[in-house]
């Protein structure tokens, strides 16, 4: 018997439970589920898997359990992981995380490939399912003789169509606070036919693009932090455009820009009276002082907000200038705008999810001297509120890449992204059967 | 005979330097500069001083210096005066520095009160000469009954009138590192009527007010970081409105404010083949990519700049179209920007600079229920590149400080800044002898 240990059971762990699950008694694994509420997890997870009180910051406990498991999955927060990796080193065992391989984790890998350890990230949706399905197309143009001039990708995780109700077109699958926060991870860096170009914070959301997905209509696009490094990370060395970004549906970007512009998302700083201030004055705190105008007319006066735009609706609709308590003791302003996030753009009960990867080669065929352009895209739609499309798409990669570890598949040691074909072949192949399929198509640009 | 160890000869200290000269025969002081190049120090101070080289990551050496002195006076950069004032904790020596608290130097408060020092910091003229003509007037109001309703307060490194030849209407006086980061080191704190007020970076330069000091004509302000904390510092609890910030001449920030708005002023990242690039080609790698369009096009339409603006004239000056190398081999996008101000905005030898401070008081005669408004200005102009106004705005602080201490007219001992009368009087006294002086108006408001 293998013992297989997830630790964090939040929104995006139940396909990877439930696919674990499946698996368990043809393959005699057990799968154990360590949580810091054990007991709200069992409630949604069922009797799936033997559930654990964990805490990743009692070192003592965590090693013990993590000494007992023959393959950990950290769905904790992005921060931890690193905590999770260095008992996992200490014991000798393999890892896989959906989140980015920062610094300290990078640093660690001399050590996981000299104790013969194989450490898998980014093995989620965005990252996970963009690294596979690009690295497998960028292969094969590769393998063709044809020469890429460029790679874009798009992914984002929304609302499916018929659950859409509101003027954002837009609602929770995932963490709320990393939607505040999107874009404020460092300044944005891409090329674009050759040069190098550069987007501030407050640009973001207004530099967009749009994209067209047949059978699903119009998104737009805004850049995501630094796209130079895959470069490096897909081997592009010397492509002259290079750009990846987060979908929504046309008009949120425009909108969330007027929280940007006014200080809004700041998660810098606590405010002060927070406790007796309205969400009203939550957004006045934001404005120029004036003895008589309203909120509004000072919003759309400072934002330059015509009186039709489409921006309006969706603001109002959002709460901003209601005159009712924030419900928060203490909090920066990127706290206060989650808290009322989560309150509007809920997922209910009979709510479905939708996530849209999109990718754009571009390509020359040397002995024809043709450009090509084909897209690759991707749309999952959930089932409901805890089976998401979002933890379908980041749960079943990672399941995946459990089986093949635990079934010796993959005899690699080291620190990886799933970008070689070992990793990325058989992942995508079991997606399919999944229906977790990419749709492709040609345009030749003008 | 005592010793004085002035710490770092830069810009800022020749006025400081020529004053103690001036002082030491008569109070029998001897006065060491401690730089780390002290020829190139010695050429520009002549020989009012004894010279020794001074660097404060050797410590070893740095310990023995301040050992041998009797007051040391700190004018390295502002990260660096904590080593200092460690190493004055031990050798039980005072210190006096033009630069703010931080968190780390007030960490030492209770060692130095303990050990009978006496550390003065924000001694120079912003902060230092704000303080305590600031402090002396609200001492003064608050003395009279009256009630304080508003304390706003500005103050500006500009050039003088008549050495006023770019469409700016501004050179540098001080570090341009400083410059170009200004409004960077967080959120805009304020409160206005009695409600807390926030702007973050992105629209510091776009909510300015504009200001008029008789005989020197209209200036803009533009908010400084956190007002908020002037409060406790400046004992004003209950004050409905406070507000700190910095002048320049009307139109500077709407055209700094492009800089700010595309990136330019970024200093968290290196960019990628700088020494490729013309300054041009900087420009442009933070403007969208258009096949045909010129970088001037793009800028102006992606910063909605009319073809009349006053921003073209400036932009154009400043040289960020020009097809001329940058001359960097590396550097972050603020480092660039710094590298193009300091060749423009210099200070020629015939050049005067000027340093303007202005503050406005409203209060309330609740015996008359009148509401007064009184401004205080000063406005000093410099000689010469060498002696600048802000050399000696921020020199003569130090020296007049460092007389008071040495002659034993000041008797306190721990962290301050200089907030108490016992400071503030004898040195606004001595300055005035000197020509720093405020200059008092009345208004009512409206």
């Amino acid at each position: 018997m293998k013992r297989i240990l997830i630790i964090g059971a939040g929104r995006s762990s139940s396909s990877l439970i439930k696919y674990l699950h499946q698996h368990a008694a043809g393959f005699d694994w057990e799968i154990v589920v360590g949580d810091l509420d054990p007991e709200t997890t069992g409630q949604r997870i069922g009797h799936t898997a033997k559930l654990i009180r964990f805490d990743i910051l009692q070192e003592e406990a965590s090693s013990q359990a993590i000494a007992q498991a023959d393959l950990v999955i950290s769905m904790l927060p992005a921060k931890f992981h690193i905590l999770v990796a260095k008992l996992c080193l200490k014991h000798g065992k393999n890892l896989l995380t959906p989140s980015y391989v920062k610094s300290e984790m990078k640093a660690l890998e001399p050590e996981i490939k000299e104790k013969g350890l194989f450490f898998l990230n980014e093995m989620g949706l965005d990252p996970g399912i963009d690294h596979m399905s690009a690295m497998k197309e960028i292969d094969a143009i590769k393998a063709a003789g044809l020469e890429l001039l460029g790679f874009e990708s798009f992914t984002g995780g929304l609302v499916a169509p018929e659950s859409d109700d509101n003027p954002w077109h837009y609602k929770l699958s995932w963490n709320p606070r990393n939607v505040v926060l999107a874009g404020q991870e460092g300044i944005v860096k891409f090329r674009q036919e050759g040069k190098y170009k550069y987007i501030p914070y407050n640009r973001v959301f207004r530099r967009t693009e749009i994209i067209e997905i047949e059978g699903y209509g119009t998104f737009e696009g805004y850049a995501n932090r630094d796209s130079l490094q895959y470069i490096d990370r897909y081997h592009l060395h010397g492509i002259p455009t290079i750009y990846r970004g987060t979908l929504r549906r046309p008009g949120f970007c425009r909108a969330w820009n007027v929280f940007v512009q006014l200080g809004m998302t700041d998660d810098s700083f606590e405010m002060e009276g927070l406790q007796e201030m309205t969400r009203r004055d939550f957004t006045n705190s934001f404005l120029y002082y004036h003895p008589s105008d309203s909120v509004e007319t000072k919003l759309f006066h400072d934002q330059n907000i015509a009186q039709d735009s489409e921006i309006i609706p969706k603001l109002k609709w959002l709460g901003i200038f209601d005159n009712e308590p924030i419900g928060l003791e203490r909090g920066t302003p990127a706290q206060v705008l989650e808290h009322l996030l989560k309150e509007k753009w809920l997922l209910l009960p009979t709510d479905k999810d939708m996530t849209v990867m999109w990718h754009k080669f571009t390509y020359r065929d040397n002995s024809t001297k043709r450009v090509i352009e084909k897209h690759l895209s991707l749309v999952v739609t959930g089932e409901d509120p805890i089976n998401t499309a979002m933890a379908k798409t980041v749960g079943l990669p990672l399941g995946i890449a459990a089986k093949l570890i635990l079934t010796g598949k993959i005899e690699r040691s080291g620190l990886f992204i799933p970008t070689l074909p070992e990793i990325y072949e058989p992942v995508l192949t079991e997606l399919e059967e999944h229906g977790i399929q990419f749709k492709e198509s040609f345009k030749n640009p003008e």
